[in-house]
């Protein structure tokens, strides 16, 4: 961990799907400490230090025994506790001091959460609500990346998407983007982007979606979450039908989740997916759209690990800002003023 | 950048062939800073920073319009004067005062150039020497590898050819080179090595160039030309023609043309080529040349990366200089001297 | 090297088997030096540091002239003393000063062995006494891995068995090598773990070299050597038959041998091999053996790789050590009370 820590402490984290966190232990480092996680029987997840106390071999590399899991090297038997079971010579008295690192997990919104920082302060009733995953009348999902480059680049690039006449031109890129007018507000915690385009023809993946030709009024609504959360609001509406950027539920609606969590200064898990409230029950446009979201993510993955690698290659140089920056330069301000206030003994001892 | 420059400031280097360099922009490190180099319409060839001043994505990732380029990130559109022309969000007014670091080109003797240092000061009257790869009635042919070494070791390699009954042996390298005298003079800004081989058989390329059997006068003469060029005069004449070390136009001449641009302290590029005034319409000869010479390059490229590393390895050893070595050592020390009388501010600032 | 070596000086190391090193240059970094062995023509060893006194390319990339070696770059001749023979211009006079460092060698129990330290007081006596490698009446073979670990956790791991269990399962771990107590005591300049397992059923292997059914006495008696050697007398006797710790030739009985030679210090290399005195001129058993002895020491070298990365990745974390560890323990302090005594000025100037 940096010096200056680029990222929040006493807050939660994405660590993974519900559907990659299995029986088996999962490896990931997650704000630069190694962790380990997995299901008990009763499908709660358990996170703990990827370190066994004895040898510091990955407990990854272990092999569950019922709730506990059993070192590859010599055997210590850690239960979902973290402290020791058994030793690894039978005779020898378990000594239940011995214990590894555990971590406050919770699973909602169709992910694994796992609060960084210190435990007396981790409240569920925290966890960014990203409500369009597990919401009623909506379907979600979606895939993840591993992306090499600090987790705020990602969040600059969510929230302008005038990017996507350029890093996606042929996929959902379209000039209209680059000449929409948008406008940044803060919003208590959040950040929000608004871009509103009436009367235009819809873009043809919205065409399909909204069955029917015509004028549409197109919006994107992107929002920044503490500690780096995105969601976008995306959808078109019969033009007339009376959808404003305020209320817009006239027509199709998609709402695009991401969420960043950082692994290293310079590397971060990208875990993205697509809500929408129309054709819930049409599982193969579900994974249709998925692998063509996952398309378009890669090229982003692209582009963002050039620039990493070009911040590092021009240390004299400065990222600018210009209008199309405001929505990132607030949130990475909201990220900053919220190191200040949160980051801890825990943290400045880790740094 | 090291702490103590180990390249020249205010000078020229060469920044790749004019073949290389095209419409398409291309990536090159130039002295430790990431460059970007493509051609207008017009042929002339611009060179920019390669980090767009908005989020610095190279623009060597970007698109072509014009004379222009637009980055592939958020389509700032950066005109051949490296100062922008179109902000990303069309409706934002462009601010002529976001611009792109440019630098000094120029092309000559089939080389495009750049300069490195205070451009008040770039001449191209300054520009090295390399007449043979210009000059009427002579042909030039060459070639490029990225070659891990400080661009030094590839000057001590070309100004002592003994190394080529070793590394060589089987093409180029023949045992009358180890024992042939040599002369080491320096010659106002130039460092020359000269070797004379009177009265031996040609060796069979050699012969072969001269179409006829019979003793020759062999020369072999290394000139190294600030800030890192070198370039070796080599031929026969037949045995009683009258060629000498100072004239020696009677029998077939080639002038092997190198430039080592530094890319970082310990790496480098490498332009190699040989011109030739013989035979100069005979393509299939210059191409069938190129190919060897290529081969021969890349035996010294195996033996200077293994220097390289070497020298890493056992970091309490020094270098140390036999006879053989005078026209390397003062060839540094012209460099020393050089890069001690032209540091400037810019410099150190990098440093 | 780092500041505190974690390797002792004035100390045998083995570099290679004898098999190993030829009449051809082979290149290994032992102790942080890196070195060049050849056999001369009488078989003797040359070990010389590999770096050519003139500009240092390895002299592993020589060519061999009689008992001597030219340098691939320039041709500098190097006889087997370190001295210079011959210069790249044979015309200069051989500067017999021009040397490289050599080092002192010993050749026994099939590996051939390297000083590092004080040449004056490298005494062939102080070989670590490996005697079943070379013994009447044993047959030994073994091989070689390169391992990315400090070479003080392989001595861990050979040093407590109970690791046989769990990283060996399937192949020589059994469950009552975690049930079966243990004693650890230091035997001079030694360090011994004991385990005797009394009556118990005889494992597949040891049946098969036993050629009886019946209850057997098994024993493991693991035994540390300065600098860095292991070897573990193994073997099952039939009950009954009078076998104790101390005097056990009443069945079969192996020896392992474990050699660890630091390369760097994280690095090292790996020879292991395993000694018999039952059926030894079965050469198929023999061969069979080996190879299976290979794949077991794989399993480890993917273990210690992965506890390396563990350990780098959680540096706030430290290695515990319960009774099983006390082998590893007693010889690491035996290591480092050897290097507060043999630390010479020669290591010092390295560190």
């Amino acid at each position: 961990m940096a010096v200056e820590p680029t990222w929040i402490s006493n807050a939660w984290y994405v660590a993974g799907w519900d559907a990659e966190i299995d029986t088996a232990p999962l490896a990931r480092t997650i704000c630069g400490v190694p962790m380990v996680f997995y299901r008990r029987l009763d499908r709660s997840v358990v996170a703990m230090r990827d370190a066994c106390p004895h040898r510091l071999l990955p407990l990854s590399m272990g092999l569950r025994e019922g709730d506990s899991i059993r070192c590859k090297y010599h055997g210590l038997k850690i239960g979902p506790d973290g402290v020791a079971e058994e030793m690894p010579l039978k005779s020898e008295a378990v000594n239940r001091r011995i214990c590894v690192e555990t971590y406050v997990v919770a699973e909602k919104h169709r992910f694994v959460w796992v609060w960084i920082g210190d435990r007396a302060q981790a409240d569920p009733a925290l966890i960014p609500d990203l409500w369009p995953c597990s919401a009623e009348g909506w379907v979600f999902d979606g895939g993840y990346y591993h992306v090499a480059c600090d987790y705020r680049l990602m969040v600059d690039n969510l929230m302008d998407l005038t990017h996507e006449t350029h890093v996606h031109a042929g996929s959902i890129g379209q000039p209209e983007i680059m000449e929409a007018p948008i406008a940044t507000r803060v919003d208590g915690d959040e950040v929000v982007v608004e871009r509103w385009m009436p009367g235009i023809e819809a873009p043809p993946f919205w065409k399909e979606a909204l069955k029917r030709e015509g004028p549409v009024d197109r919006w994107q609504i992107c929002r920044f979450l503490l500690p780096s959360a995105v969601m976008i609001d995306v959808g078109v509406a019969p033009s007339g039908a009376g959808a404003t950027l305020a209320d817009h539920d006239h027509g199709v609606r998609g709402m695009v989740v991401d969420f960043m969590t950082p692994e290293s200064a310079d590397t971060h898990h990208y875990f993205w997916g697509m809500a929408r409230n129309f054709d819930i029950g049409d599982a193969g446009f579900t994974a249709r759209f998925k692998a063509q979201q996952g398309g378009v993510f890669a090229q982003d993955k692209v582009v963002l690990e050039a620039q990493q690698r070009a911040i590092k290659a021009n240390p004299e140089l400065k990222l600018s800002a210009y209008r199309i920056d405001e929505g990132g330069t607030r949130s990475r301000q909201m990220i900053t003023r919220a190191i200040k206030r949160t980051t801890t003994g825990f943290e400045r001892e880790l740094a």
